[in-house]
Order: structure tokens, then sequence, then C-alpha cells
């Protein structure tokens, strides 16, 4: 089968009644979306957000200004649909799929989908945050949940987590995978003062100098979270199934680095949404040769982000699909 | 009645089950939008593109890489349906009204609004563009087509432009206004090498020694386009409405300089979508006190920016309406 091609799409692209060039990077996104799919009209209808939860063992060491449990309080608003990546998905017309990755709570819901590994990840500053096991459990249904979305129809999947700790594991990822020193990789999170800050630098210094690991696979392990390696295996699932992947903020876009050093070809795939307020997420986002879509200042997380990116994603596909040819508006074929 | 302040909706977007100031800049949209509607749970569905067309007299003096006549070909493909706007608009899902406010051509179409003052604008390098009547008849009607979309059910309104040559207009009226100098306000445009632009540099040069006008309205009757005052009209009927506008590139941003020149309380209702490539757009934004929502390299103009970042406008309004309180998550009432 032809392979499409940048030069193709920039031809076709070029041969449009308007100014060659003139949609930037709605142009360069519609590139993109093109050669992902393979397609000269990339499909980017119905966009669903995998909702990553889990717990964190670096909350006992006092790493968030928020107490361990505003997780599960957050799955229950998410199910209830009254949680912000609720009110985002309604307003862009996008689905959401809610996955308990390692909530450290026994949940049911009929809308929750159980994928929990375990009831938190270790306390990465006294041990490894997962087994070897607990970690391949991880990746390997993240890939399943991507592939289910996949295969109930979604064009496009966007990521999204929550999770009391998880920017301190962020931090961890990014300082060890960049690599970066540990201070420009910890922000302020879900809002820390300077002493709270302080603090949780202190409590991922000890961290970090438990392990030296650096290979992608055993930094994951080590510093990782278990909603954090979930959206890392759905960047792979995504890779595999050739489908766009909308990144998030500072977290999701750790659990991309990860996904990205484990499988370099999983890069392809992946569209970032926006930079977040986050310091580091700027210099990851650098690192990844990434430049975001939207600069907003967001910083909740939750897969906001990257819902408000979707409408981006759909017009340059209408680019694409919809727009006469100059050719065709001199000789009056409309 | 009482009147909605912005501590009033800071407290609401404070008291929402997640860390405070976390959307960033979606929360300053959710303020401006209760602000200018007086509501707590703002209108964003019905998003209207009002996209004004006309020529310029400066295109005889070959300010423009384009010929005029592109002018009536392209609104021939937006009333096809076949242009970018038409294609955003159905991605984002808004309306588009095609409005003649000065096309040089005999035009008829049933779903062409005839709003025509006359068959494009004087050669502004050589003579007032407008007459005071002309001029005064523009902004009126530019307001009526405000009033109308408004009254047909528009919640807001978005403005888009087509002319050859008006990338000349609106860099007078930035010199003229900002003011700044001429080199800093003439841009590429659609697209000029940079012979091509030091050509239009000489032109609008001779355009600014004709006359030494100041005051707004002599400014725009002197230097502006029929599509350009049209836009400003608009503007003004929107704020007489209390009712957004999303106001897209260079021209068009112009516009809304003229039209806040005019009548400053026009400019609570404008929303700045995007910082376009053209060269003068940033620092006319910054006069206008405007960081506009995105920065995609866009320079096409026809609305395309503003239908952008309608999306961003309606999950504004959903924060507003549709996020649980941290009371209600931690009292369990979801």
């Amino acid at each position: 089968m032809t392979r499409v091609t940048e030069a193709d799409v920039r031809a076709h692209l070029d041969a449009q009644a308007r100014p060659p060039g003139s949609l930037g990077r709605i142009e360069d996104l519609a590139v993109r979306l093109a050669l992902i799919q393979q397609t000269m009209t990339p499909r980017t209808g119905r966009v669903t957000l995998l909702l990553f939860a889990g717990d964190h063992g670096l909350t006992q060491d006092g790493v968030s200004r928020y107490p361990a449990e505003v997780t599960q309080a957050m799955v229950a608003t998410l199910l209830a649909g009254k949680a912000t990546a609720n009110a985002f998905a309604r307003a862009v017309g996008a689905e959401v799929v809610v996955i308990d990755a390692g909530v450290d709570a026994d949940l049911a819901h009929p809308d929750l989908v159980d994928a929990k590994v375990r009831r938190g990840s270790r306390n990465a500053a006294r041990a490894a945050a997962m087994t070897v096991e607990e970690l391949e459990l991880a990746l390997e249904r993240g890939q399943a949940q991507a592939a289910a979305a996949i295969e109930a129809g979604a064009d496009v999947l966007a990521l999204g987590e929550m999770g009391i700790g998880n920017s301190a594991s962020a931090a961890l990822l990014m300082h060890r995978l960049l690599p970066a020193s540990l201070a420009d990789s910890v922000g302020a999170g879900a809002g820390h003062d300077a002493e709270g800050l302080a603090h949780k630098l202190a409590v991922l210094t000890r961290a970090a100098e438990r392990s030296d690991a650096v290979e992608p696979f055993e930094v994951l392990r080590q510093f990782g979270g278990l909603e954090i390696a979930m959206m890392a295996g759905a960047i792979h699932g995504a890779a595999e199934r050739s489908t766009p992947v909308l990144v998030d903020g500072f977290i999701c876009t750790a659990a991309a680095l990860a996904a990205v050093r484990m499988r370099p070809d999983a890069r392809e795939v992946c569209l970032f949404a926006h930079r977040s307020a986050e310091a580091g997420h700027d210099r990851m986002l650098r690192a990844l040769e990434a430049e975001p879509l939207l600069d907003l200042s967001l910083r909740l997380g939750e897969g906001t982000g990257a819902l408000l990116a979707a409408p981006l994603l759909r017009a340059a596909a209408a680019l694409l699909a919809d727009v006469a040819s100059l050719d065709d508006v001199l000789a009056g074929r409309l």
C-alpha cells in the first residue's frame, strides 16, 4: 500500500483556496493526523478521554497539600459527571472513561473500569514504587484500555489522570529520565506554598538518593505511579493502532516521556495539548521536541487541557477534507 | 437589579472541587463571560460568525500580491460552503453569515446578505477611502447585522473578513490610531516577499502623507475599508446588547481598535481570539491590553481564528455551570 507522506499532505494544503501556509500550526497538525492515521481524510469525531486514577505512597511523607483521600472523592465526582473533566468533555463533545489504576480504596461503580493493580503505589521515598510484576501489569492494562477504546470506535484518545501526590512522582521521572535537576523538576503541583515546596523537594531528594536507576522501565518502577504507568501503556497501545493521543499536562507528559523512552516510535502518535503552569513542564516538552497547541496556564490535570485541544484536531481534519482548491475556485467548480 | 461582580464569579470558581486558580486563563474567560452577559451561567451554545467582505481602492496601487477579483471568488466559495471558515465553523458548531459590505462586483445569492455601501472603498493613497455618509452607513449596517444575529439567537458573535488589500488598510489604521510607525504596522499580509512588502510600505507612506487625521472616525474614513468599518459597527452593536465578540486576527483587531477608540465601553465585550503571524498584530493587541487565547501562527482571516477559540468559551461557560463545589464533594452530595 502506498504510504501517505508529508509531501502529499503539504501539496494538498498548498493547492487550497487560501495563501499557502496561512493556517500555520493547524496545517502542521493536519499533517501529523494524516501521517499517524495514514489517510488524507483523518477521523477526529470520536474523542475518548481515558482518565486513570491512582494513589501514591509518597503522600505518606507529605508531598501534597491535599490528603490522599481526595483521590477517591474526585473519582466519585468524575463518576457523577460533576468534575471539570466531565464539564469540558460535554463542552467539546468527548467521552470520558474513568479507570481505577490503583486507588487506595475499594471502589465499585457501574461506570468505573476496574484495572486496579494494587491499592496505591509504595512510598518511593523508602522503596521501589512497584514490583516488576506490578509495573508490567499496569503497562499491559493501560495498553488494553487504549485497545478497547479504539475497538469501541475512538478516533482520537485523550489521556488524563487523578492522583494526589502524582506531580511528585512525575517530577522524579522527569529528573531521572530527562535528566534534569530535582529543583528544576519539582513544582507547586496542586498548590504548594514555599514551605510546602521545600518539603516536597526534600522528600524527593531522599527518594532519588535511594536508587540510581536510569533505564526507563526501572525508573518507572522505582518512582512512577500506577496511573502514570497505565498512561504510558495506553500510549503504547495507541501507537500500535496508529491512533493519535492528546497528551495533557505535566504528569501526563511524564508518562509520555517514559513511554517514548521505552519505545521511541510511540512519540509519533503523541500530540501535546498544552503548556501547563507547572514549573518543569516546558522543559520536559522541549526535551520531547514538542510544541504544545495551547498555553492557558492550566494546572489541574484530569485531562482538561487535552480535552480543550480536541476541537483544534477536528478543525485540522476539516481543513484537509472540506476546503476547495484554488483551481476549483478559479474554474467556478463550487 | 444586583450586578454580577468579578468577586462573585471568583468566589464561585474558588469553591469548586479543584485547586483554586488551577484553570488559569479559562477561569479569567469565565469571569469575562459572566460580567459581559451579567449572569453566573453564561450562554455560549450559539456562535454566529459575521463575515464581512469588501474591496479596497488601494489594490489599484498594488498593495496585495492577489488581484482584487479574488475577493468575489472567495465570497462565492464561502457561499458554497467550501472555504476554510465554513470547514472550521462546521468543526466547532458555529453558523456563518456572509455579508457584502462593499465588494466591487454585482453579487446575488440567496444566502448573501446585501449590505453593500459602494463597490469598493476609494484608493486611500489618493483620496479619503469613504465619504462621511458612506462611513456612517457602514457603521450603522454593521451594528444592524450584530443586532439581527443576536435577535436571531446568537449567544456569541465571531467576526471575520474577506477583502483583498485589507491588511494594507488595517496597517494604516494601526499606524495612525495606536500610533506606531508605518514600518512597524505593515506586514506580509497574504504573503508578500521583501520586494512586495517594500512596495506596500511605499504606497502606504503616500497614503499616510495625504491626511494627518488622528480622530478615530476620521482615521477610519480616510484609511479604512467598508468591511473594516462594518466590523467596528458590529462591535458597537454587540456592546449595546452585552454580547461577547470573538475578534479574529490583524484586520479584525484594527476594526476593534477603531471601534474602541470611538466608543471605549466596547472594549468590554471584545474577546481576542488569537495572536496572528502578521507582524504588527502583537503590538496592536498589547495596546488594547489584550492577551489572546490562541497563538497558532494563523494569517488567513475569514474569522478562522475566532472560530477556533469558540470551544474555549464553551468550556469556560461549562466550568461555571457544571462543576461541583468542594463542599458538595466532601459531604457526598453528588
